[in-house]
């Protein structure tokens, strides 16, 4: 404990002993504000940052809080790196991969094509080298990562026409995720738009857009795009999985006690934990919606996973060379992820190969 | 705020303004036992535990404190249930289907002959039904569960000679984990031996036994079974995914200031994440060893997980005739299954089966 909590613990059982418990509530002795990169519409996303704080005022006793605000309220849904860097906010919850503007590197503290699946991608940050690579990363803008939760592996979107080959790509106008996804897809023809999620369902109806790649079945259902576009593909070879994520502003943690400290790391694991949980449970109900609805799943035949395998590949090439940090952290990220397939065939896979294929 | 820890927390303040704040370290408000069936030779097992008290003293500021005591130290490995019982420790960590002689349903908690994987599991218990029921029955026992880590999908054992057909099981004296599992097994004709961890490798090595399931490569390795049986086997298909867990007393839970009730489970949630990480991490390393040693991978054939699966039912339906509570928990269990199948097919699996197949 060291001397300014010790002072702050005192002030607080001042308080106390004067018979004005209440007014300890009324005024944490920490109130932080997060600013979110998702709307409260998603409930699984937003629904995290919610856990956060409820679990950060149950642990300190109201002492430390969090007030938690969905995009657009403090700020647009992408301004909140800026504003950790000049300390406007103390936390946020976005997708990293939202900012590879910035830099390509934030890619992949998220996703990035081809890469880990859930248990893998929270390894190689746990006790593989990402965490420690990519929170040196993360220290000129002044905040760490941690997770808010992934979104399992994600779905490869819905189109309007049945995607038979590589040449269906082209000239595709397709709603996407940006960063090294979208510069993957650009290189496959793939005409990128921009189009803000609520105006997505009018688009794709209309034909101002041909495809949509949004996350999963749970949350692409919100948006009714199965009324729209019979065609759900899978798998979402540019998002095995999804780490969305908490940033912390790193000034404003080290202001903090280690038992607060320690409360808001923790505090982010239940979060984590709950909300993966949450799209593992929630997703197969959706999905089995979906199908009732009509919704045709189809998977990628083997030429467009090779075409977008062959075009990642040279996008990361191109950055590799580019960046030697950014070739760093790729070389750490795929030594893990060989290591992880050599695991995989012989543990899940082979047990899934034989689960999925009998009548239970 | 409770009035209890109200004033718990003006004693502390006491002591501090008094100028002796060393003392309050010394002297933690709340001081608990943890009494785990892991040796401290198990450190990914063991070392869940470890995370555990280190999270709660650093969360609570040394408030409330958990000695962690290896299997042995305080009572033997399985005595733990009934030390929980009976009052003498607060916590315990174990694996529940250790514990299938005081009932079968204890299984449901760890791990049952072609069950869940790891992130499904973790869903079936934080959104599904899982939790709630198996609390209600851990209830009588006075205890409740939560996830100390999931050593992930295991091998199938390490054998002296191949097993090329449900033939080759007929005799074979195998150490095996109990319970459901058991079970399986002896249908198959295989006759259990029960030998302690450390006498494994010499009963192998004299042919004492025929062949050993423990974990995954990572523990395995420890033992140098490699060096006494050439064929190691894949998957584990009672195990395709087994939670170890914190037990903890709900007397004693009952007693903690709301703060440490929140504070421990969130350290749960913690030594959890970074455990299954753990195992995630280190299985490949150990593999890897172990096949530039001259372990021969080898994968199941059909008949033989054909032939377990059909045994499996059997134990099943038979525990079912006589237990409508846990004939309950099984066919929640089995629908949440088919669910999460439903979803693996168009998610992880076909993206694993790209991935495992292609040169990184």
């Amino acid at each position: 404990m060291d001397r300014r909590s010790i002072l702050k613990g005192a002030g607080v059982a001042g308080v106390l002993a004067a018979g004005v418990a209440p007014a300890v509530h009324a005024q944490p002795a920490v109130r932080w504000r997060l600013a979110s990169s998702f709307p409260k519409s998603l409930p699984t996303l937003f629904g995290s940052a919610e856990i956060l704080a409820q679990q950060v005022k149950a642990m300190s006793g109201g002492k430390f809080e969090i007030s938690v605000h969905p995009a657009g309220e403090l700020m647009p849904a992408f301004g909140v790196v800026d504003a950790l860097q000049n300390d406007t906010i103390d936390m946020a919850q976005s997708a990293a991969y939202y900012f590879t503007g910035k830099d390509s590197i934030f890619a992949f503290s998220c996703a990035i094509p081809f890469g880990l699946t859930t248990l893998q991608m929270n390894a190689w940050k746990d006790h593989g080298n990402g965490r420690k690579l990519l929170n040196a990363f993360f220290e000129k803008y002044n905040f760490f990562t941690a997770s808010a939760g992934n979104t399992t592996t994600q779905m490869g979107g819905w189109y309007r026409k049945e995607i038979k080959s590589p040449e269906d790509f082209k000239g595709l106008k397709m709603r996407l995720g940006g960063g090294l996804f979208g510069e993957t897809m650009a290189k496959l023809g793939v005409v990128a738009q921009n189009i803000p999620a609520g105006d997505i369902y009018t688009a794709l109806e209309k034909g101002t857009l041909d495809a949509v790649e949004f996350v999963g079945p749970f949350d692409d259902e919100k948006l009714g795009l199965n009324k729209v576009a019979p065609f759900y593909y899978y798998p979402g070879w540019w998002e095995a999985s999804a780490d969305i994520e908490f940033f912390t502003n790193i000034k404003k943690f080290n202001e903090l006690s280690p038992e607060n400290k320690a409360i808001l790391m923790a505090a982010m694991r239940v979060a984590a934990a709950e909300t993966t949980s949450a799209y593992m449970t929630f997703n197969p109900i959706a999905l089995k919606k979906l199908v009732a609805e009509k919704t045709q799943l189809k998977m990628f035949p083997k030429s467009i996973m090779d075409a977008g395998f062959k075009a990642a590949m040279e996008v990361f090439a191109e950055h590799e060379s580019k960046s030697a940090e950014f070739k760093k952290i790729h070389q750490d990220f795929r030594a893990f992820q060989k290591d992880q397939i050599l695991w995989n065939r012989v543990s899940e896979f082979p047990y899934n190969q034989y689960i999925n294929s009998i009548k239970l």
